[in-house]
Protein backbone atom coordinates (compact mmCIF):
# COMPACT_ATOMS: atom_id res chain seq x y z
CA UNK A 1 0.00 0.00 0.00
CA UNK A 2 1.66 3.47 -0.68
CA UNK A 3 1.39 6.42 1.36
CA UNK A 4 -1.20 8.03 -0.33
CA UNK A 5 -3.39 5.27 0.07
CA UNK A 6 -2.32 4.39 3.74
CA UNK A 7 -2.34 7.96 5.20
CA UNK A 8 -6.67 7.40 3.71
CA UNK A 9 -7.32 3.95 4.74
CA UNK A 10 -6.54 5.10 8.69
CA UNK A 11 -9.29 6.00 10.39
CA UNK A 12 -9.91 5.96 14.48
CA UNK A 13 -11.57 2.64 14.87
CA UNK A 14 -13.80 2.23 17.77
CA UNK A 15 -15.50 -1.42 17.13
CA UNK A 16 -13.47 -4.65 17.67
CA UNK A 17 -13.10 -8.33 17.01
CA UNK A 18 -12.56 -8.93 20.43
CA UNK A 19 -12.16 -12.94 19.56
CA UNK A 20 -8.64 -11.50 17.09
CA UNK A 21 -5.68 -11.23 19.32
CA UNK A 22 -2.77 -9.21 17.55
CA UNK A 23 0.11 -11.31 16.77
CA UNK A 24 3.28 -10.18 19.17
CA UNK A 25 5.53 -10.63 16.19
CA UNK A 26 3.41 -7.24 14.28
CA UNK A 27 2.91 -5.90 17.80
CA UNK A 28 7.11 -5.75 17.84
CA UNK A 29 7.04 -4.16 14.37
CA UNK A 30 4.47 -1.90 14.80
CA UNK A 31 6.39 -0.44 18.01
CA UNK A 32 9.51 -0.20 16.39
CA UNK A 33 8.50 1.89 13.27
CA UNK A 34 6.91 4.14 15.66
CA UNK A 35 10.34 5.16 16.87
CA UNK A 36 11.28 5.68 13.40
CA UNK A 37 9.29 8.98 13.86
CA UNK A 38 11.20 12.53 13.42
CA UNK A 39 11.84 13.97 17.28
CA UNK A 40 13.78 17.37 18.13
CA UNK A 41 17.07 17.00 18.41
CA UNK A 42 16.31 13.05 17.54
CA UNK A 43 15.51 13.32 21.51
CA UNK A 44 12.99 10.42 21.42
CA UNK A 45 10.95 11.43 24.92
CA UNK A 46 8.82 8.58 24.51
CA UNK A 47 8.69 4.80 26.03
CA UNK A 48 5.43 2.83 24.99
CA UNK A 49 4.38 0.42 26.62
CA UNK A 50 2.40 -2.48 25.17
CA UNK A 51 -0.43 -4.50 27.11
CA UNK A 52 -1.91 -7.56 26.17
CA UNK A 53 -3.69 -10.83 27.53
CA UNK A 54 -4.37 -10.18 31.35
CA UNK A 55 -3.35 -6.88 31.53
CA UNK A 56 -5.33 -5.47 28.22
CA UNK A 57 -8.40 -6.64 30.44
CA UNK A 58 -7.78 -4.43 33.08
CA UNK A 59 -7.20 -1.00 30.53
CA UNK A 60 -11.21 -0.36 29.67
CA UNK A 61 -12.05 0.01 33.13
CA UNK A 62 -9.39 3.50 33.59
CA UNK A 63 -10.50 4.58 30.43
CA UNK A 64 -14.39 4.26 30.11
CA UNK A 65 -15.83 7.34 31.50
CA UNK A 66 -19.51 6.61 33.07
CA UNK A 67 -20.42 10.08 33.04
CA UNK A 68 -19.29 11.22 29.50
CA UNK A 69 -20.67 8.06 28.26
CA UNK A 70 -17.81 7.27 26.51
CA UNK A 71 -15.40 4.90 25.88
CA UNK A 72 -17.29 1.63 26.44
CA UNK A 73 -16.25 0.28 23.08
CA UNK A 74 -12.63 -0.47 24.65
CA UNK A 75 -13.82 -3.48 26.32
CA UNK A 76 -13.38 -5.63 23.16
CA UNK A 77 -10.04 -4.05 22.36
CA UNK A 78 -7.26 -7.12 22.79
CA UNK A 79 -4.34 -4.82 22.95
CA UNK A 80 -3.37 -1.36 24.02
CA UNK A 81 -0.66 0.82 23.64
CA UNK A 82 0.27 3.54 26.33
CA UNK A 83 2.22 5.83 25.44
CA UNK A 84 4.48 7.77 28.07
CA UNK A 85 6.40 11.21 27.85
CA UNK A 86 10.16 10.61 29.32
CA UNK A 87 12.49 13.12 30.26
CA UNK A 88 14.76 14.33 27.95
CA UNK A 89 17.64 17.45 27.23
CA UNK A 90 17.56 19.49 24.31
CA UNK A 91 19.52 21.82 22.76
CA UNK A 92 19.90 25.52 24.91
CA UNK A 93 18.21 27.06 21.63
CA UNK A 94 15.06 24.73 21.49
CA UNK A 95 14.71 25.41 25.31
CA UNK A 96 14.27 29.12 24.53
CA UNK A 97 11.13 28.58 22.84
CA UNK A 98 9.34 27.62 26.09
CA UNK A 99 5.95 27.79 24.70
CA UNK A 100 6.79 25.05 22.17
CA UNK A 101 6.01 21.47 23.89
CA UNK A 102 8.64 19.52 21.28
CA UNK A 103 7.73 16.52 23.05
CA UNK A 104 4.20 16.15 22.68
CA UNK A 105 4.83 16.91 19.10
CA UNK A 106 7.10 14.35 18.85
CA UNK A 107 4.44 12.18 20.89
CA UNK A 108 2.25 12.62 18.36
CA UNK A 109 4.34 12.09 15.10
CA UNK A 110 5.32 8.56 16.80
CA UNK A 111 1.78 7.76 17.42
CA UNK A 112 0.61 8.44 13.90
CA UNK A 113 3.86 6.00 13.31
CA UNK A 114 2.39 3.73 14.96
CA UNK A 115 -0.93 4.22 13.75
CA UNK A 116 -0.16 4.14 10.38
CA UNK A 117 2.46 1.05 10.44
CA UNK A 118 -0.71 -0.93 12.44
CA UNK A 119 -3.13 0.39 9.14
CA UNK A 120 -0.65 -1.46 6.65
CA UNK A 121 -0.81 -4.86 8.58
CA UNK A 122 -4.70 -4.37 8.49
CA UNK A 123 -4.60 -3.65 12.17
CA UNK A 124 -7.31 -0.81 13.15
CA UNK A 125 -6.23 1.96 15.84
CA UNK A 126 -7.60 4.38 18.11
CA UNK A 127 -5.99 7.39 20.25
CA UNK A 128 -7.56 7.70 23.50
CA UNK A 129 -6.73 11.31 24.92
CA UNK A 130 -8.74 10.35 27.99
CA UNK A 131 -8.08 7.94 31.00
CA UNK A 132 -6.97 7.56 34.67
CA UNK A 133 -3.11 8.44 34.72
CA UNK A 134 -3.09 7.83 38.02
CA UNK A 135 -4.27 3.93 38.01
CA UNK A 136 -2.38 3.68 34.65
CA UNK A 137 1.08 4.54 36.17
CA UNK A 138 0.26 1.60 39.26
CA UNK A 139 -1.02 -0.96 37.12
CA UNK A 140 1.96 -0.27 34.98
CA UNK A 141 4.64 0.42 37.00
CA UNK A 142 5.55 3.85 35.42
CA UNK A 143 7.85 5.98 37.34
CA UNK A 144 6.32 9.74 38.87
CA UNK A 145 8.51 11.50 36.40
CA UNK A 146 7.13 10.05 33.14
CA UNK A 147 3.80 11.59 32.07
CA UNK A 148 1.07 9.46 30.20
CA UNK A 149 -0.05 11.15 26.90
CA UNK A 150 -2.27 9.03 25.51
CA UNK A 151 -2.98 4.96 24.96
CA UNK A 152 -3.95 4.19 21.84
CA UNK A 153 -6.19 0.79 20.95
CA UNK A 154 -4.96 -1.71 18.47
CA UNK A 155 -6.41 -4.77 17.15
CA UNK A 156 -9.34 -5.94 14.05
CA UNK A 157 -12.37 -4.25 13.29
CA UNK A 158 -15.28 -5.48 13.77
CA UNK A 159 -16.81 -4.13 10.74
CA UNK A 160 -15.92 -2.78 7.20
CA UNK A 161 -13.62 0.05 9.01
CA UNK A 162 -13.86 2.17 5.77
CA UNK A 163 -15.21 5.64 6.73
CA UNK A 164 -14.94 9.15 4.84
CA UNK A 165 -12.50 11.60 6.86
CA UNK A 166 -14.27 14.53 7.34
CA UNK A 167 -11.98 17.17 7.05
CA UNK A 168 -11.87 21.22 6.86
CA UNK A 169 -11.81 22.73 3.35
CA UNK A 170 -8.21 23.31 1.62
CA UNK A 171 -8.30 26.40 1.92
CA UNK A 172 -8.59 26.42 5.71
CA UNK A 173 -6.36 23.75 6.02
CA UNK A 174 -3.71 25.23 3.45
CA UNK A 175 -2.42 28.37 1.63
CA UNK A 176 0.35 29.27 -0.42
CA UNK A 177 3.16 32.06 0.04
CA UNK A 178 0.43 34.17 2.58
CA UNK A 179 -2.23 33.40 5.32
CA UNK B 1 6.74 2.09 -1.34
CA UNK B 2 5.25 0.25 1.67
CA UNK B 3 4.91 2.03 5.36
CA UNK B 4 8.14 -0.02 6.48
CA UNK B 5 10.40 0.99 3.87
CA UNK B 6 9.06 4.60 3.86
CA UNK B 7 9.38 5.03 7.92
CA UNK B 8 13.04 3.68 7.59
CA UNK B 9 13.89 6.23 3.89
CA UNK B 10 12.38 9.34 6.05
CA UNK B 11 15.57 10.97 7.36
CA UNK B 12 15.82 14.97 8.31
CA UNK B 13 17.88 16.02 5.26
CA UNK B 14 20.27 19.02 5.53
CA UNK B 15 21.81 19.69 2.20
CA UNK B 16 19.22 20.48 -1.03
CA UNK B 17 19.87 21.10 -4.47
CA UNK B 18 18.73 24.58 -4.94
CA UNK B 19 18.26 24.35 -8.51
CA UNK B 20 15.32 21.65 -8.52
CA UNK B 21 12.03 22.97 -7.19
CA UNK B 22 9.21 20.78 -5.82
CA UNK B 23 6.09 20.98 -8.06
CA UNK B 24 3.14 22.43 -6.98
CA UNK B 25 0.96 19.51 -8.03
CA UNK B 26 3.28 17.38 -5.46
CA UNK B 27 2.81 20.02 -2.47
CA UNK B 28 -0.55 19.88 -3.38
CA UNK B 29 -0.91 16.53 -2.75
CA UNK B 30 1.52 16.39 0.04
CA UNK B 31 -0.44 19.06 1.87
CA UNK B 32 -3.43 16.80 1.70
CA UNK B 33 -2.40 14.02 2.87
CA UNK B 34 -1.12 15.79 5.96
CA UNK B 35 -4.12 16.59 6.53
CA UNK B 36 -5.35 13.19 6.78
CA UNK B 37 -3.82 12.56 10.21
CA UNK B 38 -5.79 12.08 13.60
CA UNK B 39 -6.45 14.68 15.85
CA UNK B 40 -8.12 15.10 18.97
CA UNK B 41 -11.77 15.22 18.36
CA UNK B 42 -11.06 15.19 14.60
CA UNK B 43 -9.96 19.26 15.84
CA UNK B 44 -7.78 19.24 12.88
CA UNK B 45 -5.82 22.59 14.87
CA UNK B 46 -3.40 23.24 11.61
CA UNK B 47 -2.38 25.84 8.94
CA UNK B 48 0.31 24.83 6.60
CA UNK B 49 1.58 27.68 4.81
CA UNK B 50 3.51 26.51 1.88
CA UNK B 51 6.35 29.33 0.70
CA UNK B 52 8.22 28.98 -2.65
CA UNK B 53 10.13 31.28 -4.96
CA UNK B 54 10.40 34.47 -4.07
CA UNK B 55 8.73 33.84 -0.38
CA UNK B 56 11.12 31.28 0.47
CA UNK B 57 14.00 33.20 -0.63
CA UNK B 58 12.96 35.66 2.41
CA UNK B 59 12.57 32.63 4.91
CA UNK B 60 16.30 31.40 5.92
CA UNK B 61 17.12 35.35 7.56
CA UNK B 62 14.34 34.13 9.80
CA UNK B 63 15.86 30.86 10.62
CA UNK B 64 19.51 31.03 10.73
CA UNK B 65 20.83 31.37 13.92
CA UNK B 66 24.41 32.94 13.74
CA UNK B 67 25.03 32.95 17.75
CA UNK B 68 24.17 29.24 17.64
CA UNK B 69 25.63 28.29 13.83
CA UNK B 70 22.72 26.88 12.87
CA UNK B 71 20.44 26.33 9.99
CA UNK B 72 23.06 28.13 7.14
CA UNK B 73 22.01 25.26 4.76
CA UNK B 74 18.38 26.42 4.91
CA UNK B 75 19.43 28.98 1.95
CA UNK B 76 19.44 26.14 -0.82
CA UNK B 77 15.91 24.85 0.44
CA UNK B 78 13.45 25.76 -2.94
CA UNK B 79 10.12 25.63 -0.71
CA UNK B 80 9.02 25.90 3.34
CA UNK B 81 6.08 25.10 5.26
CA UNK B 82 4.95 27.12 7.90
CA UNK B 83 2.93 24.94 10.08
CA UNK B 84 0.52 27.07 12.07
CA UNK B 85 -1.84 25.77 15.15
CA UNK B 86 -5.16 27.24 14.84
CA UNK B 87 -7.96 27.45 18.00
CA UNK B 88 -10.35 25.21 18.41
CA UNK B 89 -12.61 24.08 20.90
CA UNK B 90 -12.24 20.36 22.35
CA UNK B 91 -15.38 18.53 24.47
CA UNK B 92 -15.07 19.30 27.44
CA UNK B 93 -13.45 15.84 28.95
CA UNK B 94 -10.24 16.77 26.72
CA UNK B 95 -10.28 20.28 28.40
CA UNK B 96 -9.85 18.64 32.29
CA UNK B 97 -6.51 17.28 31.33
CA UNK B 98 -4.68 20.75 31.43
CA UNK B 99 -1.48 19.30 31.29
CA UNK B 100 -2.44 17.47 27.74
CA UNK B 101 -1.39 19.75 24.74
CA UNK B 102 -3.24 18.06 22.39
CA UNK B 103 -3.13 20.85 19.55
CA UNK B 104 0.33 20.33 20.14
CA UNK B 105 0.34 16.89 19.50
CA UNK B 106 -1.91 16.89 16.32
CA UNK B 107 0.59 19.05 14.60
CA UNK B 108 3.40 16.55 15.35
CA UNK B 109 0.71 13.71 13.64
CA UNK B 110 0.26 16.06 10.98
CA UNK B 111 4.22 16.81 10.12
CA UNK B 112 4.73 13.73 10.51
CA UNK B 113 2.45 12.88 7.72
CA UNK B 114 3.58 15.79 5.44
CA UNK B 115 7.42 14.68 5.93
CA UNK B 116 6.38 10.57 4.96
CA UNK B 117 4.14 12.01 1.66
CA UNK B 118 7.46 14.15 0.91
CA UNK B 119 9.46 11.26 1.12
CA UNK B 120 7.14 8.50 -1.05
CA UNK B 121 7.89 10.98 -4.07
CA UNK B 122 11.35 11.14 -3.26
CA UNK B 123 11.28 15.04 -1.62
CA UNK B 124 13.34 15.51 1.65
CA UNK B 125 12.48 17.19 4.58
CA UNK B 126 13.31 18.57 7.71
CA UNK B 127 11.72 19.94 10.62
CA UNK B 128 13.04 23.29 11.92
CA UNK B 129 11.86 24.57 15.58
CA UNK B 130 13.71 27.28 15.73
CA UNK B 131 12.59 30.33 14.27
CA UNK B 132 11.52 34.34 14.44
CA UNK B 133 7.88 33.95 15.07
CA UNK B 134 7.34 37.68 14.59
CA UNK B 135 9.02 38.34 11.75
CA UNK B 136 7.50 35.07 9.66
CA UNK B 137 4.05 36.17 10.92
CA UNK B 138 4.78 39.64 9.07
CA UNK B 139 5.98 38.34 6.19
CA UNK B 140 2.93 35.84 6.12
CA UNK B 141 0.22 37.91 7.48
CA UNK B 142 -0.14 35.40 10.03
CA UNK B 143 -3.28 36.81 12.27
CA UNK B 144 -2.21 37.42 16.42
CA UNK B 145 -3.94 34.54 17.78
CA UNK B 146 -2.00 31.58 15.77
CA UNK B 147 1.15 30.49 16.87
CA UNK B 148 3.91 28.80 14.39
CA UNK B 149 4.86 25.48 15.61
CA UNK B 150 7.49 24.65 13.00
CA UNK B 151 8.73 25.14 9.80
CA UNK B 152 9.14 22.25 7.03
CA UNK B 153 11.89 22.61 4.67
CA UNK B 154 11.22 20.47 1.65
CA UNK B 155 13.30 19.39 -1.77
CA UNK B 156 15.31 17.34 -3.56
CA UNK B 157 18.49 16.20 -1.45
CA UNK B 158 22.00 17.03 -2.97
CA UNK B 159 23.22 14.20 -2.01
CA UNK B 160 22.41 10.85 -1.54
CA UNK B 161 20.26 10.76 1.40
CA UNK B 162 20.39 7.59 2.99
CA UNK B 163 21.17 7.82 6.51
CA UNK B 164 21.60 5.26 9.99
CA UNK B 165 18.91 5.94 11.73
CA UNK B 166 20.34 6.61 15.47
CA UNK B 167 17.63 4.71 18.03
CA UNK B 168 17.96 4.27 21.89
CA UNK B 169 17.59 0.59 22.50
CA UNK B 170 14.20 -1.18 21.86
CA UNK B 171 14.38 -1.67 25.33
CA UNK B 172 14.15 2.05 26.45
CA UNK B 173 11.95 2.65 23.22
CA UNK B 174 8.98 -0.01 24.54
CA UNK B 175 8.17 -2.80 26.63
CA UNK B 176 4.71 -5.40 27.35
CA UNK B 177 2.63 -5.11 30.26
CA UNK B 178 4.85 -3.01 32.46
CA UNK B 179 7.60 -0.21 32.65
Amino acid sequence: MNFNELSKKRVSCRAYDSTKEVLKADLIEILKLATYAPSACNSQPWKFIACDNEVAKKIPQLIIREDLKINHWTVDVPCFVVVCETKVTLMKSLNEASQQKYAQMDIGSAMTSLCLAACDKGISSCIIGVFDEPKLKELLCIPDDVVIRAVIALGYAKNDNTANKIRKPDEEAFSFNKW
